[in-house]
């Protein structure tokens, strides 16, 4: 089944809000086997939204648009789509009766202007929002189905999950499955070179799609085909032919973000972490604890920008920052070792770096990072030489230093301490 | 002039990534005049680029193709352009010696794929990308204008700001211009309700704009005239009316973030600040540092998660800890002095929550926060109750607490002191 997604609303075209529903519903729909053809975004005008339904109908089988239904006058959509499927506008008695209901739950009273909502087109399907006063409007022109939902996120959601989806689920004879997993530190074009003498290995019906964030690209594979093949099979096959190009750089994952994967493994071996940050100022911490339950791994931090810092709550040795500098092996493996004895965590991950725009010198330019893990056994610590802006330089940073906690975390087996 | 933003790639589609860049072309084509009408997502397939030039062509002037240009072969992007507009590919001598430069700039060479780069179609003109080998291409079909860029955010805005727009500002002869301020803690509605009484003193030509963040909403003034007009005037008479039914709830912020606002606050001032953070996991300290030059004023940060950490590196009491539970008056207040002395800076910002989903009781449910800032006359500290998601919650209290600082260090006069 093929669909597509519009959006209604100036606020997004002047830049006003960044349009999450799209990404929302083309997360969902991709679940159930839907696959989304265009995403657009259009004016609330009664010319673009007859224009919007002229371009999609040929090609689609389900369009579903958001936004325009509030109780004010410049909300156009419902009398838009009444008159282009020429449908009378009827009062329905029920839908008043769900939202005079929905008021009182809140404690208040609608106003006569909300009576307004409870006229809908008479050849549509109603959708009956629980979450809020505008319904849902399902449309059927020969094979397609045309939906109309309110803008407002979470009305949205509760009307797809609960009122559309189960309506169109029967029709789907489809199936689309995502794996991605991710690589940090290695350019997309190398990583590209890598993987091409394999790819004809790939199957068939997997694609294979680049997703670049600066320090870390994620690589996802996608398999379609009929809900009776087994599509976990298909893609194990898949990243078994990646793993063959990339070797220990490909990480699964678990289709996880790197920050929760790392939590996921501490978990899973019972280790607590902490870090100590320069250059990155907390954001390899706070990329750490935006993780539902990182509480039970994650015990705390020192940003330490100035060398008092460093001396006072990380141990360094003042004599090491000034002969070798802030941005040095000694320093960052002191920065680490010091992070695990005084936030007493199992491993601490540290990092110390010029980001820019200032600060560089010949010998240790802008974009030169140091970073070092110390762990129950072993204290190791690697040199990175990133770019020339500041916010690429510190999120590559946090990506190389999260990568390798990762790896000693990885490597570290918790039965063997003590032997 | 109007135009239309078309980005490219099935990573918008399925809804792994948020489609940003549009949002941010639409600001700021906005800001030069231009009008967008209409944001597509497409997929990277032929049919898709096709079929989206052959629907925009004949009702806009300016088409912006974002994405799909990367080296691997799942991007088709310029090849698609290049039969679409009948041109040869031709290997461009100065693009690879640009790309060249660019790879030796950051101490690498480039790899064989990446000459592919330097291959671009005949009729089109080559937008030179300064931070990234995919060069950015300007076609011109009769009146219409057809711009194809990398979708890496930071080489496509660059690409636009220093290649694009100072090609077709020329042809504009209307002028946008922006004035933004903050508000830090006041719901939308309620800031919309003070407004309104005052809403009819706004200069005709001037358009007011909510952009709500959670916990902080900008307040967007345009004007809109043609280029002879005095607009910074308008927008000062403007901002006046603002002022008089906000107060002081309204932070003009030079048009800045909060987080460059602050730091400007700090240097002008001559002061320097630290952070004590708890469920913001070191989200202040990161926005702090993701300040060029903001080592001049920021010092260092203790992230204190666990009990432990709040005890030893903030001299936190066990006793208060254990009686009066970590997010509580005590305990936050404590953090703020105890960071001001250890990290030996003039203010220190502390924040003790419950982000959730989970630690919340009938007496402190999730979404509260205490939040403090200790200077060098006084400690202050204020109780907010934020929401139910952590990301939300989080967020919101990273605005409240830059909020609670910015608030300290305005009425904190220097020369004072030691009088």
């Amino acid at each position: 089944m093929k669909a597509e997604i519009i959006t209604i609303g100036d606020e997004i075209l002047i830049g006003q809000i960044v349009d999450t529903n799209s990404a929302w519903l083309g997360q969902v729909l991709n679940e159930e086997g839907i696959e989304v053809q265009r995403i657009t975004s259009i004016s609330d005008t009664r010319d673009a939204i007859v224009q919007s339904l002229d371009e999609l109908l040929p090609s689609t089988q389900l369009a579903i648009y958001t936004g325009g239904l509030g109780p004010t006058k410049d909300d156009l959509t419902k009398e838009v789509l009444a008159s282009y499927f020429d449908s009378e506008m009827v009062f329905r008695a029920d839908v008043w009766e769900h939202i005079k209901q929905l008021f009182a739950s809140f404690g208040r009273e609608p106003v006569e202007r909300n009576k307004q909502q409870a006229m809908v087109p008479e050849k549509c399907e109603v959708l009956f929002n629980h979450k809020g006063t505008a319904p849902g409007m399902l449309f059927q022109k020969g094979a397609v189905k045309i939906c109309s939902l309110p803008g407002v996120p979470y009305e949205m959601k509760a009307l797809v999950k609960h009122g559309l989806l189960p309506i169109v689920r029967d029709s789907i004879d489809f199936q689309i499955r995502h794996k991605t997993q991710f690589v940090v530190g290695v350019p997309e074009s190398v990583i590209a070179d890598r993987i091409e003498p394999f790819e004809h290995l790939l199957p068939e019906n997997v694609k294979l799609a680049y997703l670049p964030k600066p320090g870390l690209v994620r690589l996802r594979l996608t398999a379609r085909g009929d809900k009776s093949e087994d599509m976990a099979a298909t893609l194990e096959q898949a990243a078994a032919v990646l793993k063959k190009a990339l070797g220990e750089d490909l990480k699964d994952g678990n289709d996880h973000n790197i920050e929760v994967y790392v939590g996921e493994e501490l978990l899973r071996k019972g280790l607590t972490v902490g870090t100590a940050e320069s250059c990155t100022g907390g954001g390899i911490a706070s990329l750490l604890v935006s993780v539902p339950g990182s509480s039970r791994y994650f015990e705390g931090s020192v940003v330490a920008y100035a060398y008092d810092v460093k001396e006072t709550l990380l141990s360094v040795n003042h004599e090491d920052i000034v002969e070798q500098g802030a941005v040095s092996e000694t320093v960052v493996r002191q920065m680490a070792e010091g992070a695990r004895a005084r936030l007493n965590v199992d491993f601490a991950v540290a990092v110390s770096g010029i980001a820019g725009p200032e600060g560089g010198t010949p010998d240790k330019p802008v974009g030169t990072s140091w970073i070092a893990v110390a762990g129950p056994e072993r204290t190791v610590a690697e040199q990175f030489l990133f770019g020339k802006v500041r916010s690429r330089n510190i999120q590559k940073t946090i990506f190389a230093a999260l990568n390798l906690l990762l790896q000693e975390v990885q490597d570290f087996d918790p039965k063997k301490v003590g032997e």
